[in-house]
């Protein structure tokens, strides 16, 4: 089993102290509802994965781990093929010990696009909410930061994440939780929230602001990533079935919406970084994740609208921070 | 002390019994927070109120009960000392024994734009979202609903409904909790809800919607009246700070949006019966609400616009169905 | 399905209001786990019996329901038989149209042995802890009782007082709700608790005084019946294993001793008013209990004795009053 | 503020994990009903007491902390002073730096009665319930307990202990938790769980004798220490009032009794080790605990008897296994 005892250690002595209020109730909770089913499969795969200590962890400008020699040849064919066993793998590329493992998302090009005009994450708390396998934590970690958490209630994701963190010497300054947003409690605490991809997701908009705001000390930073629309202040598109053949998704407003949605809860500061429309060269099946992607998501005569009509998937990023 | 324990009685022998599994806690807590302030002080107004069974009580084309001799002038003009001490009066207005209760607003003008587009009441448990002083219930026991229930968090609305009550016989068909709507488990019961002048105070439009639809019985009917924007299925307006002056206004959609909105929670029937520009005629200030209201709330050189600048108040009535 | 809508009903206007906070919750819980298994069955019984309002319901010397004719020969049978089907019976006897349901028992005659002893129960509030089938609630009304109330957990025993009641033309005078004592909130609303064979099942029989005293209102009757041992105010029996074959036996006291815990607790006016060596004529297998009774749970050879080598069942009655 | 973080992140690695699933919550809860009032004042005077690392620490045969030397003179006549107003001390005796604190208890002569016939301690986790200063840990270490943890609901006592730990080192092996028997969750965990001075003092010591059983492992070892009355097996003192001026004291068995319940709860192998009348010695008022203290709730004319005239305190300790 899975268990979260390092992280109940560490942040016994740091700020996240008070988590320990209830978290380990409701990690206990998620352990109990997972004894049967994927997950101890998932956790099967992640130990049989090889032990190998590697001094070679590259995180400022990729995800990668090991060097030649480190493994032998037919340690590297076992690896690939426990690791394909965890597909689909949605957020990287990871390249381990020479394995690449090319996942849907072209996660490192969104990565570039909002560092520079993120603050610098050295010596900083930094939460990623909907952290999927966790890409984005490992770079947060080649900035420096100085204790990463993620939260995702897929299991999936978190025996990624843990296959992943096997090789990187299982690294305890970064830690997945399999959590949703709703089920954190106000922690105040991090310097740097991260929110990408999930504020369309979410029935209420405002209340995703709200919990993430909640989460910041006073000062910190939100760096917020979603869906938008083009228009002005009072553009909203809630799809009425799906969006890009995604169920669940509810609102999508233009970037100045969400600009003035940012403002009316709290957030100052507030700041449109990129806006990007996203190409079937950063998101589309592969061999690691071998479903549908954006490519079939798009009207193949007018790849500017999703298949049911709707533009297309275009993405900004706004940085903000919190006053309170 | 006022106590609910008719309201058990009743709801213990019908459809609605469910809800006593929290009801009565929920009702204990709030009279526990109430038993100071203001509350007993108006309950000691309507105690003092003249207790009188009149056989002229009309609910079908106003709110009129009482007739000449009924009451002597010294009881008359004691009836209206204490009415004016439950002020301010917003939803109305009453006729009580001569006593004409001139409020805010003209909720008869509305009831009448909406009657025409509604099932018939009669025989019907219907439940009132947001239901102020009780006006619009009264009119549904009108139209010969047999069991009409309103639900408002504020302890004012309150003491003037009992005190309306108290002249209309202590009438058991019709009750107010006082209840936010985020207090009711998922009753599944009434034949119709009314939200009326309730959605954009929510942070959560959609969860509102559900919420609604949760304590409709299958095929029952929902009539959603709130403020709109002019525009098309993509537009909705969310003030940045005030409307109106109104603080805690969030989501202002077109009517299209909303049309949209409740088809995607899952109502059938969608209909939009009425779109009306709110007359200064229609809310205004008076002897018994003499605070501001839409006059000092709209441009003074534009009365298209509020003071802040956003469209002047659009109300919808929409009519929708459960399905489930 | 049983539903106690008839008993909410009648406590949203009486004494026993403030229940309705936690009592509709418990009894859906009870019945959500009472969906399927024995209780649905016996409930089937029930509904069997046949529908026959009688003239005839005596209560004071008895329980003795129904005259000749009322139910021709066929339907008496009937009615024994499927009385039969909810055997166990233990508290009685009943009589039921000429069926004599000859229960392990003879209740009437513990009755008779108290009923002297006992503030008159007229009119009175009155709650039986540990009630069984009923039987003594029947007399308690035969007393004129205006409102009786038994718990036990069981639902054979639930079964078999809707069965009796059925008989007694659904008398709203008695209820039987099938909680054990640690459910029930502090009510201080009864005039009268009995508890007669329960306080020897208690691990912690000072909590149960509590409890008892918990329900009574200021100035209160306890009547507390259960095994005493000869002795003096410092012997207590707290059987190593088993007693007269039962388990789940904790402390049988003296007489003294337990009159000393009801003082030490708060009762005041303590008094024995009897003690008696149960006899093999009031405790014994029948027709309609045909499991082991008290002759297979004395020692054969010594009926002072249990088979277990404890003193045989000696049984006190003690009344006390609550100051509080 | 004291905080438990070093405990929080020693259980976290440790067999006490599950523990974390509620103790934070209750400290939490502790924490914030003592922000005022007397534990804020004891914190205080224990953070003026002087920081020094001793070499020194004796708690094999005594608890005897530091050397002449370590401290100045007048560091020693502060600390004296300081540890003064941390009055009444009921369990020691300590030496501190040359300063005596002479407890109201030699509760070094209990160590020694029990101390032969108990399991070694020796790399156990331990558990004492209701361990007052905390003397009895610091001889547990003394004995190479790998880990104790006491609980006791008093707040000074909680100081009292932090005090003896700053001079200690500030040991992390053992640790005091302001809680009540009651709060434990049935953690399965304990290798030895002592009960010393306790089980009077509850309503239902069946109860107590199962919470006791919950927190240790199988095969696990109870030693029980409470008072006794003479007699056989049916003997059971239940003071009608006080008992040696102590208002809450509940049951007093027997020996015979006592070993009969353990064994009916479940426990094995249970020994009567020691018996003890408790002498004016052993209990006294000092310098250190000016109230009353034995002598006082004696009979002055027949000291077998207390002033209530029940039998002088008698004391056993017993020795048992939890075999489940």
């Amino acid at each position: 089993m899975i268990d979260f005892s390092n992280f109940y250690q560490l942040i016994a002595q740091n700020r996240l102290q008070h988590w320990l209020r209830c978290l380990p109730e409701q990690l206990h909770q998620w352990q109990a509802n997972n004894t049967h089913g994927d997950f101890p499969h998932w956790q099967r795969v992640v130990d049989k994965l090889p032990s190998v200590n590697s001094k070679f962890v590259e995180l400022k400008n990729a995800v990668s781990i090991g060097k030649v020699g480190e493994l032998d040849p037919s340690e590297i064919r076992k690896t690939e093929s426990l690791l394909k066993q965890l597909s689909p793998w949605r957020k990287g590329p990871f390249d381990i010990h020479g394995v690449h493992i090319d996942t849907e998302w072209r996660s490192d090009w969104k990565w570039q696009r909002l560092l520079p005009h993120i603050s610098s994450l050295e010596n900083r708390f930094v939460l990623d909410v909907g952290c999927g396998s966790g890409y984005h934590m490992w770079r947060m970690l080649g900035e420096k930061a100085q204790f990463v958490v993620g939260i995702d209630p897929s299991s999936l994701f978190l025996a990624q994440f843990e296959a992943v963190r096997k090789f990187a010497n299982n690294d305890q300054r970064v830690h997945l939780l399999p959590l949703g947003i709703e089920q954190l409690p106000k922690l105040r605490a991090f310097d740097t929230v991260f929110s990408m991809g999930v504020l369309y997701h979410r029935r209420s908009p405002i209340d995703h602001l709200y919990q993430l705001k909640a989460q910041l000390r006073t000062g910190g930073e939100l760096i917020l990533e979603t869906l938008v629309v083009d228009g002005d202040v009072n553009d909203v598109l809630v799809p009425p079935d799906r969006y890009g053949k995604m169920r669940n998704v509810w609102f999508i407003p233009s970037a100045p919406a969400l600009v003035s949605w940012l403002l009316k809860v709290g957030f100052i500061d507030v700041h449109i970084v990129d806006m990007d429309q996203t190409s079937i060269d950063e998101q589309r099946a592969t061999d690691w994740m071998n479903f549908e992607s954006l490519p079939d998501f798009l009207d193949p005569l007018d790849p500017s609208k999703t298949i049911e009509g709707h533009p297309a998937p275009l993405r900004t990023i706004i940085v903000a921070k919190n006053p309170d």
